[in-house]
């Protein structure tokens, strides 16, 4: 399965992919083993597969900054490659650079203290008790200073430590989109909130987990999932995990809330379609591998958001999820109860599509801030409630339901949370461009007829893998540079519509 | 986890360990694929999965061969270790030698015409055309041969290969053992042939595979199996697969022929306990590993057995398996359907306790005389006919129920049968010292009381891990070398007494 080269391609590249599939299949390995720890394994599990997680890290690691790969890299500067090759070097190169740039025992250090911080957090967050984990904060801040200056001691640590997510964006774009959203997102919200709309909920009871995974199994049917290649389980945080052979999503059933299940089984499904839509052919190097965090997402809130939130998505299927469910009611109840603004909500993972934007603005400004010193870990709380105040218009009573609720920070992981919107500010351009290219795109949703959307995303997004760089990868698949336009766009249409603004 | 070392214990011996360690944590890792393969795994994975695990093959094998352990092993030669300390190295360096004297282009063959001869196997077997078999048979034969000579060029090539599965009771032990059994239990079985006795079965209906499920987990609780480090699937065929953190047994269910999965269950079971009673805090070196495979099927076969197939087993839960599946009889009459002998079978996975060992005896001789020439593979359909007959008395049709019906030969597994007869004779003797030691231990199994069984395997079987070499395990447990005395004994007095003998 290794990826071709050119007549001409030097031996040093055959020798370079043969080694990054080793990598590759090694890095793959420990996927299963995760899936399997979330999903499969029995709690007592839990000593052995961490030494087995990081004995295979530790291999992985070890093949990536191997010599003979900067040697390979350094024969393979000036050689005269294809484009899909020069593709293959440059992500290797990047990925090798930066394994090789960080010292072992910072990256040691620092998985050392993001594993040991995790039930510091866990408590900290059930006590209410911020103090308790600003002391591992703080030193989970000094520490990823360090990494970031290791990897380039003379660019802006936080630019460096976003490109671990989203290597090819730039922080300067995604700061500018950002901002967008708060100035623009923000008066829309601001008229949601004072608007007479009553939206309809045509849930009010308990829903059978048993029902509920009957629906998500349909629902995964209807969207064209290949259960050849995969499998739905649950986990307490649903997530996709595989290959293009294998790419198997979890969601969560809670009795109350299916629309829960409904929304976290089709963003899933949005994950695995990209993964699986990448070319078997290329299994191993980067050519078969998907295109880091703003484009994985922007491939989940695509279906999850303009396919699964749409009207036409629920003209076709009020009916399947009402008799699963044992709910009468039309598609455009359904399509307002899976619309619904609450900006008084005060946590991110339950946000609603719109307000889900300030959580991310408020923790990018305030991750940015911490990395840069000009925020301490100790005024964290005091920023977050006044931005979710000045955002929102509500104010934690607890740091539990404050700047304790999400695990990232805890994990070491700055700069994370903005892929999250650039991911849907993507899949809003994506959609836009699939609409263009498809005829009646709409109604072919309102048929259930989803392959025409499935071909278009494959030709235009999977099939590359990380042949181009991000940039690259949206003006090809849509004629035109990262932009928030159509996000806004669809967002005011919308909401606008809903809301009767 | 490291294996504490005395106080002086060169460095060389924790670095060894250390070494070892990450070693035994990739295997496992392996392992955890595997088992999700044959649990798990959609359909599609296959081409992903093969090289995620041959990948790791491939890293267990460098870190098993890497020359830093020669240097070590070299070092610690002459060491003064404590005898935990002399065990580990005696294991490392037995797998290290047995590794490196293999080039790695003949193991590479040995796979790769193993792997192919697969579907060639599936074939021939549906086709009953041995010849489609015979070219590949032929070749394998030639290539462990080899294997053999490179290992060590001197000895008997079937002894070398057969220490791959059993390595330190010797084969002229194992000759001995399996001699006797061909001449002792075949009067045996000629007595039962010839017996007027008429054995109850009451099972003759269609029996629901979820009844079947709920008892073989109703089963393992009873037997005190840990659900918090393990968990029961389903798997075309029965296997565990795990460490003392995470030991994970499958079956299967027939519905016609609940026995089946109730002694699959138990089998298991006897596996996953031995493993899940290897000491925690030796996980990753030899002393927390199982030894090899007659030890291993000694700890299935006393459960499944001495156990699952005794009398007291089913007074106390003749109820409880009749509950499940709709049956009303008596302890006497599921103790009797569990024992019922029959010569007549022709398939070794469907045999009975007894006549089971004429299948490894046949296949242990054909085999043996395979590798040493005397025997060539066209001749192998007939002799393999002729011993049916004169064992069992009854002559397959086809070679599909005939020398094709096992995987065994085509994986290149020359050697591996005696073991599952061996394991059986073991578990005899074994059995019999823990009933010397734990008063009244038929009454205990009576009232379902299996910790102090458990307590006397942990105590003189599990916890050793690999610590001792097989016969001294057995001295240790026993007081006695290896002998098939106990299990001869055990095999009259159950079966002379069910058939009126």
């Amino acid at each position: 399965m290794a990826t071709e080269p050119a007549e001409t391609a030097p031996d040093s590249y055959e020798e370079l992919v043969d080694h990054v599939e080793r990598l590759t299949y090694v890095s793959d390995a420990s996927d299963v083993l995760g899936w399997d720890q979330q999903v499969m394994m029995p709690e007592g599990g839990t000593p052995a597969r961490s030494k087995q997680s990081s004995a295979l890290s530790s291999v992985a690691h070890d093949l990536l900054t191997d010599d003979r790969v900067a040697d390979w890299l350094d024969d393979l500067a000036g050689a005269d490659l294809e484009p899909a090759q020069r593709a293959v070097v440059r992500e290797v190169r990047r990925d090798h650079e930066r394994a090789t740039s960080v010292p072992e025992d910072l990256v040691a250090e620092i998985s050392e203290t993001a594993s040991n911080a995790l039930p510091v957090w866990e408590e900290a967050r059930a006590e209410d008790d911020f103090e308790a984990l600003a002391p591992t904060l703080e030193r989970l801040v000094e520490l990823k200073r360090e990494y970031a200056a290791a990897i380039d001691p003379d660019r802006d640590p936080y630019a460096v430590l976003f490109e671990e997510y989203e290597p090819y964006m730039g922080l300067d774009t995604a700061e500018r989109v950002l901002e967008r959203l708060r100035e623009e997102l923000l008066p829309l919200i601001d008229g949601i909130e004072a608007s007479d709309a009553d939206l309809a909920d045509p849930f009010d009871g308990e829903y059978d987990p048993d029902a509920q995974e009957a629906l998500s199994r349909d629902l995964l049917d209807e969207l064209g999932y290949d259960w050849s290649r995969g499998r739905l389980d649950t986990s307490a945080h649903p997530f996709t995990s595989g290959t293009q052979f294998d790419a198997r999503v979890t969601t969560r059933f809670s009795p109350a809330d299916p629309m829960d299940a409904i929304g976290s089984t089709v963003h899933e499904f949005g994950h695995a379609a990209y993964i699986l839509g990448l070319p078997d052919e290329h299994y191993g190097t980067p050519l078969g591998e998907d295109r880091d965090l703003t484009v994985h997402e922007s491939q989940s809130r695509l279906w999850e958001n303009h396919v699964g939130r749409s009207r036409p998505f629920w003209d076709r299927y009020a009916s399947l999820v009402g008799d699963h469910l044992g709910v009468d009611a039309s598609p455009r109840a359904f399509y307002e109860a899976a619309n619904q603004v609450y900006p008084e909500n005060l946590i991110r993972v339950q946000a609603d599509e719109l307000t889900y934007h300030m959580h991310i603005v408020l923790r990018f400004e305030t991750e940015r801030d911490l990395i840069s010193g000009d925020l301490a870990v100790s005024e964290v709380p005091a920023v977050w409630n006044d931005k979710m105040e000045e955002y929102l218009g509500v104010r934690p009573d607890t740091d539990s339901e404050g700047c304790l609720q999400d695990i990232h920070w805890t994990h070491g992981s700055f700069g994370y949370f903005p892929t999250y919107s650039l991911g849907s500010v993507l899949a809003a351009q994506l959609y836009a461009s699939a609409a263009d290219a498809v005829p009646d795109l709409d109604g072919k949703v309102r048929e259930g007829e989803f392959d025409p959307l499935h071909e278009w995303l494959t030709e235009n997004v999977h099939r590359h893998g990380c042949r181009y760089e991000t940039d690259d990868l949206v003006r090809e698949a849509t004629g035109e540079s990262f932009t928030a336009d159509y996000f806004l766009e669809y967002a005011r249409g919308k909401f606008g519509d809903l809301y009767d603004l």
